[in-house]
């Protein structure tokens, strides 16, 4: 495919020659002669130039650079784009396999795919285009919507409801039991978790990620939102739109997280809490109570970033605050000696 | 069924009309017409009031409240009670189902239910009532008790014990090997791991939690402990009776928990750790080392959960205390050059 | 077996009696009567004293011992050697068993086990004497070497590579997608994710373990390193050869870790760092930027292991510190006060 081909599909315009064959779509460091590739990152400036990439997609025109440019808006956007195009094929229906299980009053729409040993218990709906990879699970009563995916290994409780054009990796778990018990006579004595669980449409869910559903009432995450691998999300959590959720994060009971969240690696958030739409919140961070629109950052409490960084600078420095301190001590110690011994003359 | 009739089944006495229909039962914040509900948090009071439910357990009487009240020792107790009576119905065995894998020499009692794809292995035994979800798998020689439910996905290693009525949420692993090697050569050699893993009666373990057999030895999770979901619990681990482990713990080897301990979310143990019975662990607490009977919090290292509140509010305060202390030095520094001056003249 | 013929076995050298009769191998708090067991904690010889088992292995003679020693330069090493010979039995081939799925077109050597409900996708290649225990998913055109082995319900994506004698546990994930978005026109947009994940010879990972393929080029897990459970590996992270990378740590997209690397438990490296070779992490340190060899410690930011201890250590003792510093501010006050009172006079 000539450049000016792919230009077709990302628009923008050319910079240098438009000829060159694109054989391929890669990042700067990976890429070959026949690559177009991307550039976001003024620090790698070098590599780019250093780069046997035959073409670059970018945003603003660098002078005299060695390689054909595109230049656009979004280029990790366009370069996303140019991915799909290359590589992903859409998937074709194989239909019911011979070796899956689906119960006799299960729903499956057209075009769907069920491999084998994937089981579809009675009373589930499976949408129009789905595919359900080989030990897929899914539950009495839920419902999943069209085009979505379902990773090998991947188990859909009873009664949830998962949208439209829904990915779920492998091994991820929707719908278990929320962790709720009552203290009775010595015994934490369980509490039946007979709520739903709620996942919106184009939501994309990692491997081995665990989402609870509700003990009475549901879970819910909404449409857009992004979840990175090993998450636990327990019941009755209620997450909104086009939030991104990083891996092993994990969030307690009947918490309430606004839209355009983010939560970077490994935060944990306590029960009950309430986090505002376009927060952001630094990995590992604790997160209790309530916050307000802001960047969040701290374990396990998390401060204003600022004020964070403020006062762990300061953490880094206690050895010499505590030596300034002590030194102060001995000068002040010695002052009042003088003084005493002043007042003794 | 009318409230009176409820009031059979809960126990504690009726203020107000006991003819209501109830007709479900559900939390404060998703009753509707119809529910019972309970209360136990005083600030949910305004919530309770505004609440179209039907009615309510408290453990106190409200006065002139706007719906029936049962008046019971313990609301949330008494509420488990009626959501098992009106929605969790007893399991009806299906038998060794078609497609499923049981080896000849494998035992199965009565009333099991074992689904297609589920695998279980020479010499496993697989109690009376209990079931296996699809892609279950039971290596050889396990034994698993009475009325357990093993959930989809849901894989027991070789040599394993498990105790009657046990429920195992999918995805999770017990007993995989524990994290063993020895350097030698340039190389961590593999310490083959030889012991095994007892989960003694009435434990509950949430989806892709992963639990190591022993060494040599076992590791063992006491009777009525409750674990929630993708904990790691490590070789040689024991913890002891009713402990509740929340989502994301990591215990690492030969730690010893006792009883009635609480560790909340994403904390860490170290290996060879001690912790004394009706101890609890604040969220991402570390831990390592002993501990008596307490409540602990702090990352990377617990201490007595006051003195860390202390330190973390100073930690808080690092700039206005480091701005104190540089205060204070160049007071003492004016009095020092001041005395100097005194001196000279 | 003699007590002599094991020291044919772990070379080293019999002080005391070299005839009795060893017919297990344990470690020393679970030793019995006729266990050989080893020693190499010095805080354990009241326990290896007290214990019933017949021999022991060591690296330093004891003398007046009450049990037989054998000495040897690493006693942990020829302990695993005897677990090794006692209680492992090499894997039996059972071919490609009934109920199993091997694609038409997928090659699998000779040897091979593939047991029920595994699952070999169209092009993938499975190595000479590999078992696939139930429920293993093998994607497409993906290869996995010789004399693997992969427990129930592992799942392998497409275009991964696989080594020889390779070991994943159960449930773990190979090769999902990388979490890679662009926001666009009020979205998060998915990054299709085209790499691959190399996992090079001799490597052993735990159970539900996630291990994202690259997005272009590959996520990179070098020969002889060792994964427990539940870590998360990102997308385009390059590990090096004979690491170390205990329970729950988390490694964000790209980051290059050197040979010889130790994270401990709940480690958590951000995206881009790196790391030199021989680099030690204590547990929950949090990582980001560039490391020399070193040891470190520290969360939410990881410090050469000294420093953070001093500066822990001086966290702990800030409310003492506080109080000093409130105190100096006293007597400062109090002599300035008297110095105005003496300017006044």
């Amino acid at each position: 495919m000539k450049l000016k081909e792919i230009r077709e599909i990302t628009g923008g315009r050319i910079i240098g020659d438009s000829n060159p064959e694109i054989k391929g779509v890669s990042g700067i460091s990976e890429s070959k002669v026949g690559d177009i590739t991307y550039f976001s990152n003024k620090k790698l400036l070098k590599e780019l130039i250093a780069s046997p990439a035959s073409a670059v997609l970018l945003k603003e025109e660098i002078t005299d650079l060695n390689k054909p440019q595109i230049v656009v808006d979004n280029p990790l956007f366009c370069f996303a784009g140019l991915l799909e195009h290359f590589y992903v094929k859409p998937p074709v229906s194989m239909g019911i396999m011979e070796g899956s299980f689906v119960a006799d009053d299960a729903e499956t729409g057209e075009d769907v795919t069920i491999y084998p040993s994937a089981f579809v218990s009675e009373g589930a709906t499976i949408g129009r285009g789905t595919t359900l990879y080989p030990n897929v699970f899914v539950g009495r009563n839920s419902r999943i919507g069209k085009e979505c995916i379902l990773h090998p290994g991947v188990v859909i409780l009873e009664d949830v409801e998962i949208g439209d054009e829904v990915i779920i990796h492998a091994g991820s778990v929707m719908g278990s039991d929320g962790f709720g018990y009552v203290f009775e006579a010595g015994k934490h004595v369980k509490i039946p978790q007979v709520g739903g669980l709620i996942i919106e449409d184009d939501v994309e869910i990692g491997s081995n990620v665990t989402i609870d559903r509700g003990t009475t009432g549901n879970t819910v995450i909404g449409s857009g939102t992004r979840i990175d691998n090993l998450v636990q999300i327990a019941h009755n959590v209620r997450i909104g739109k086009n939030c991104i959720i990083i891996a092993q994060v994990g969030i307690a009971g009947s918490s309430d997280i606004g839209d355009y969240v983010t939560l970077a690696g490994q935060v944990g958030v306590a029960d009950h809490t309430i986090i505002e739409s376009g927060s952001i919140f630094g990995a590992k961070s604790g997160i209790t109570g309530q916050y307000k629109k802001g960047i969040y950052f701290g374990t396990p409490f998390a401060l204003p970033h600022k004020q964070f960084m403020k006062s762990q600078s300061l953490f880094n420095r206690l050895p010499e605050i505590n030596k300034k301190l002590n030194d102060l001590q001995e000068k002040v110690d010695s002052i009042l000696k003088d003084k005493a011994e002043v007042r003794d003359d």
